[in-house]
Parts: C-alpha cells; sequence; structure tokens
C-alpha cells in the first residue's frame, strides 16, 4: 500500500446545538478541510461519512453522506457511510486511508458528523443476546465497575479518577473546539451529581453536535500541496467480544490495536509526543491509556499527579480536552482526532501546542450501546 | 492496485423469516461462504456488513458485525459497517475488494444482511429537505411516474412492464434460493392490488428477510484454493443528487457507474453473457438496463417481448429471478448478485445456469426512502 498524506483538516465546534442540521454540521466540517487543504469541492474524488445515530433524529439516514455532500458541492463519487459505534468517524477515515493507498483514488474525504441532541437514548436490550443488558449494565455502570475494579486492584482512589476530568477540562479552556470551556476542581467535580456509584456527571463526557473533516491524499498530490506533509504512519482496527476479556482492568481491544499500529508505524509509545485517547469516562482515559502501553499497569494515576499526562508534562494526553472537555458527537470523534494531532504536528495548536510534536496517537474505541461488542481503531500520524 | 479473486460465496433462502434473527441470517449466510471457500472463520482478516435497517427491527445496529460475526468465530479483526441505502452490502464487497486489492489484507470476508419482516416503515420526511416528501412521492409512486413517462415518450405499455415480473418469477422457480417459488402470467400479474397508478403488487418486490456473503482473497492465496479463480473486473460506486436528473426515463446515476466499469474492465455490454440488475419495479428494470447500455432507450420492452433478456435468450437478465422473485433483503441484494454471478461463471448455477459465462455484471442503486439522493453499484465478475 502506497503512503498517504493528511493535506486538511477542519471541523465545527463541538456542543449542543439544536437548532443545526446534521447536513449543516458536516458541510461546514467539509468545507474547512478542503479550504485548509487547498483544495475544491470536485477534487475529492471518494468520500467516507461516520455516523451511529441520526436514524434517531430524524427517523432515517440512508445516504447521509450523499445528502450532507450536495449541500458542499461534491456530488457524482463514491460515497460510503460507515459505522462501528463511536468508532464510526474513525472507520471513515480507515477506509479513506484505503481507498487513497490502495492507488485506486488520489484524493479522499473522511467526514464524521453525529447530531445527539434530539437523538434520545437507544434501548438497552438486544432479543435474547444482551447478557450485559441482562446484568443490569448501562455505559455508566459498567465503566463504574471497572473503576471500582481498579480501585481494588491498584488502590487508585476517586479523587485521582477526578484529576482526569480537571486536566482535560483545564486543557479544553485552550482549545476553541471544546464544548466545555471551564475549568473544574476535583471538589467540584466531586460535587456534581452521582450517576453511578462511584462515577458523577463530571467524571462522564457530556451530550454534543459536531462535525470534523479530514482531506487524504496521495504522497503525489501532497507534493502540490504543502511543503509540510502530514502523513498516517498507522491505522489499525481491532474488534472484540467483552465476553472474552479476561480483567476488567485492562483492554485487550486496546493493546492489540496499539500493538499493530506501532508495528505499521515502525515507531513506539516512547516515539510519540502526545495521544488524543477516547476519554468517554475518567476511568476508561486510565485503562485505555494503561492498555495502550503508555504506562505500566496500574500505574497511570500515580503519573497522572505527577503531571506525566498534562500539557507541559512529558507526554500529554488530551491535548484537545478530550471527550470529557471537548465533547463527543460520536460519529465525529475519531476524525476530531486527526484534526488535533495534524494540528499539532504543524505547529498550529496554538496555546495547547506541544512543542516539537513530531509523532502523535489517536485512539478511540466503540461498543455496543450495552457494551457487548466493541471496536477499537488507533491511528499513528507523524511528519 | 493489485487483482482480487471471489473465492468463495454462500447465502441463505431469501423469505419472510419473523422466527430468524439477523445474526442467525448473516451467521449462516458466512459460514456458507467460508465453506465454499474452503476457509476457516480465522483465515478471515478484515470483514465489512452491509446493513440498512436493524436499528428499526431491535432499537440499535451499532457494532452489528461484531456481534454476528463472533457467532462464526470471526472476532479480533477489523469489522466495519457500511452503508448507503439499497447498496449497502454492495458497499461491503467493495471495501472487502480494496482491502485486499490495497495489499493491507489477503482474505476478507463481505456479508450483506437484512431482516425487513418486524422493521415497519421509515418515515418519509427529512426535516425541511424532502422535496419528494413535499411533493407526496414514496418509492412506488416515484417509479410509477417514471413508468407513466416512459409509456409517453418510447409508447411502452403496462403489459410490456408485465412481462418483466413474469420472466423474473420464471426464472425464481428455477432458483433454490428465491423468496417466491411460482410463476405468475401478465392476467395474474394485473390483477394484482393496484399501488400507485400503473403500478400493481407484482410490480414490485416483496419484504424479505436473508444473508448473502462472499469470501475475496489475493491471486496468491486463490492459486491455493482453486483452479477456476473468478476475477473482480470491476467495482464502480456513483452518488446522485436526483434533482441532477434531467431525464425520469433515463438513470445519469446507473450510465456513469456502467461506464466506468466498463473501462474499468475494459469490456463493454456486448462482453458480457448475462447481469443481475436492481429489480425494485418492473420499470426499474426497463430504465436502468437502458441506462446501463444494453439496449438503445425506449428498446428494452421491444427485446424483451423477443425474449432476448429471458433464461435462453442472448443477454438474460435477472436469472436469479431478481429482487422481483428472489426478494430483497436490502443489505444482503449486493453481495446476493455477487453469489450469483459466481455461481454462473463457475458453471454451477443447476438448472437456470446461462451457458458459457466468462463475463457478467451486477447492478444496485439505493437512495433515501423518498428518493432525494442515491447510491449505485456496477459490479463486472469474470473468469
Amino acid at each position: 500500500m502506497r503512503k498517504v498524506v493528511v493535506a486538511g483538516v477542519g471541523m465545527t465546534v463541538f456542543g449542543r446545538f439544536p437548532e443545526k442540521t446534521v447536513e449543516e454540521l458536516g458541510a461546514v466540517a467539509s468545507l474547512r478541510a478542503l479550504k485548509d487543504a487547498g483544495l475544491q469541492p470536485a477534487d475529492i474524488q471518494i468520500a467516507y461519512v461516520g455516523n451511529l445515530t441520526e436514524h434517531r433524529v430524524t427517523g432515517h439516514n440512508s445516504c447521509l453522506g450523499q445528502e450532507i455532500l450536495k449541500d458542499v458541492g461534491i456530488h457524482k463519487i463514491p460515497i460510503t457511510r460507515t459505522e462501528a459505534a463511536c468508532a464510526s468517524g474513525a472507520c471513515a477515515f480507515r477506509e479513506a486511508w484505503m481507498a487513497v493507498g490502495s492507488g485506486l483514488y488520489d484524493i479522499a474525504l473522511a467526514l464524521g458528523v453525529e447530531k445527539l441532541t434530539g437523538a434520545g437514548h437507544a434501548p438497552l436490550t438486544r432479543q435474547g443476546l444482551n447478557i450485559n443488558g441482562l446484568a443490569g449494565l448501562h455505559p455508566p455502570g459498567w465503566w463504574a465497575s471497572r473503576a471500582v475494579r481498579h480501585m481494588a486492584q491498584y488502590g487508585t482512589t476517586i479523587e485521582q479518577l477526578a484529576l482526569v476530568s480537571v486536566k482535560n477540562h483545564a486543557n479544553g479552556c485552550l482549545d476553541p473546539y471544546s464544548q466545555f470551556q471551564k475549568k473544574f476542581t476535583v471538589q467540584e467535580i466531586q460535587q456534581s451529581d452521582m450517576i453511578a456509584e462511584p462515577l458523577r456527571t463530571l467524571h462522564m463526557c457530556p451530550i454534543s453536535d459536531g462535525g470534523a473533516a479530514a482531506v487524504l491524499c496521495s504522497e503525489e498530490v501532497a507534493r502540490r500541496l504543502t511543503t509540510r506533509p502530514v502523513y498516517v504512519a498507522a491505522s489499525a482496527l481491532t474488534s472484540l467480544t467483552y465476553l472474552q476479556q479476561e480483567d476488567m482492568t485492562f483492554n485487550d481491544l486496546e493493546r492489540r490495536a496499539a500493538q499493530q499500529a506501532y508495528e505499521m508505524a515502525a515507531l513506539g509509545p516512547e516515539d510519540l509526543a502526545f495521544a488524543e485517547v477516547h476519554d468517554c469516562f475518567t476511568i476508561a482515559e486510565v485503562t485505555r491509556c494503561e492498555s495502550l502501553g503508555f504506562c505500566e499497569r496500574g500505574e497511570y494515576c500515580h503519573h497522572l499527579e505527577e503531571g506525566k499526562w498534562s500539557l507541559g508534562g512529558k507526554f500529554p494526553v488530551n491535548p484537545s480536552g478530550g471527550l470529557l472537555s471537548k465533547g463527543h458527537p460520536v460519529g465525529a470523534t475519531g476524525v476530531a482526532q486527526i484534526c488535533e494531532l495534524t494540528w499539532h504536528l504543524r505547529g498550529e495548536a496554538g496555546e495547547r501546542q506541544v512543542p516539537g510534536a513530531t509523532a502523535a496517537l489517536g485512539h478511540v474505541s466503540g461498543g455496543t450501546v450495552a457494551g457487548l461488542n466493541g471496536a477499537c481503531s488507533v491511528v499513528i500520524l507523524k511528519t
């Protein structure tokens, strides 16, 4: 497979926009990515659109990409919607990468977009199959039991978990695209509403709307567009049936995806400047970073207290604010990470810039609503 | 991009199976394709699953592929759901083709599956955008107006359109996977219930459940598996905003997809032995075959009366029975066409075998429920 370059990125501010349609959010993100790449809509040869829940907002979401992109002036080309729960946008990016990498297309668009406002809640049961549903576990409950187990196994405290939220909300204040623009103290986080013992509201990502897009191209095209290309060094995608999971505090799904990505990029975690990680819950950042190999198992919170994962620390995690502060419009999240990685690798991340970044990692994991099955994407970009 | 081989195919009987889950239908089709390829579940390196409506049956369909394929013994690998309305399965096939063609994977599974029983009807409107909805057009109405226009423009009669249904139902009696196993006369078709003047029930495809799967591999792997490989000669995917359509009797969407596929395969319609075409309505087969270049515009029905498109004729269309007789479990349809093409190219199509077939075409088109935007896939397979 030939090398693929991220030629341009763009996103909308994440937030709650009940008055905006998914078409508007998707079109704005796409136009910004095109502008950033210095390309016109007619230059796009193939497009992928990651979206999960639009059918819950408007009743259907078939050919959503065609609906969104016609407003941008992109039509006639192949447009496919991709879905793997919270990894839907990451899948759009991955298919665009393969389409260019295969040599069949030179310029591809990956769009992730979601309007969760108005989507309501998905049912938690699935006929005859939902063992987690039978056990009464919704996502907060599922992650709460992992938190309790991590505490028992490694002595992790709820205040340490709250520090993840403190860090990410502080970072989010430096990211103009972030939904929250507000710092929180450990006390404030621990005074927010209890949802599933020991996790409170501010240990969880919010309901968000937003879009994010990336234009990918061949090296040859990139030479025309930029003198500082950002390369896709690796893209790995793995699946998991959670019933296979042996240890609640460690995610085999992430471990395998990271291993594959490190091998493909010929880089290890020690070569990375920072990472964007799927922190849908505070405990999720902890177990996922441990699974991705950023530190030893059970050690994330110790390093957290020492500032290793903060901006200015040795290895910032979620400089954008992550899902906790930036927000989590499901389909958009994986592509928004590509935006954040690209900005840092170009030195364009403003106040939150990780200095001298030449390689960085983006991670998303998605599962069914009740968490029975999942998908995990790990992407490494480098200069 | 390197060459890709269809190593194995398999499908369920199409029909109404309210007691079966989408997991069961998908697993059966996948296991049959694996058996046909002479491969084990653990040999599959990447999988794509085409599905449109599962969220309407069970409330959600995120990570549906992971849910289905774990029962087959396929897990840990990349699994992505693809969607482009009725072309969802065709998109799964196309992504699997690119994944192998890129050189990144050697063996891929494309599964299409749908359970329409219990899915009910999708809403016909979309906030502020649905011009067809505003005009009161549901799919039968939309195709009825095309039929009326084709009649006015070319002198096509309703009896000629009924002959499409007669032909496809006769073919379907020779296909053990077909939903109907029943011949109909023009009179019987014209006595079925009127749905949208001039189209009656038997001018339309039924509600169906079913699954279809194909295993794709590199030439190198194929050499181990078979002495009579079937190659993917072309796969084209196009999009359309129907507002761009200038002539209701002619589908620019299909014309462009076919043109691209003929060019990629370096074959013309004259080189093909037969075609499977998306005959969701009798008139759809007519306008689509004319758009795909099988005959001059307005001439399809004359050739139909002369038997050109029948089994035993010069260029059979829908030897499987097509959507009209075989059924149309949306996500499965595009992959079921791959099954049918493969069986004929191997000489394994039994009583409906098109003799000496060395190249054949599969076509599906999908649109939003109200037909505002669409996608069209054209695949050419050859020996």
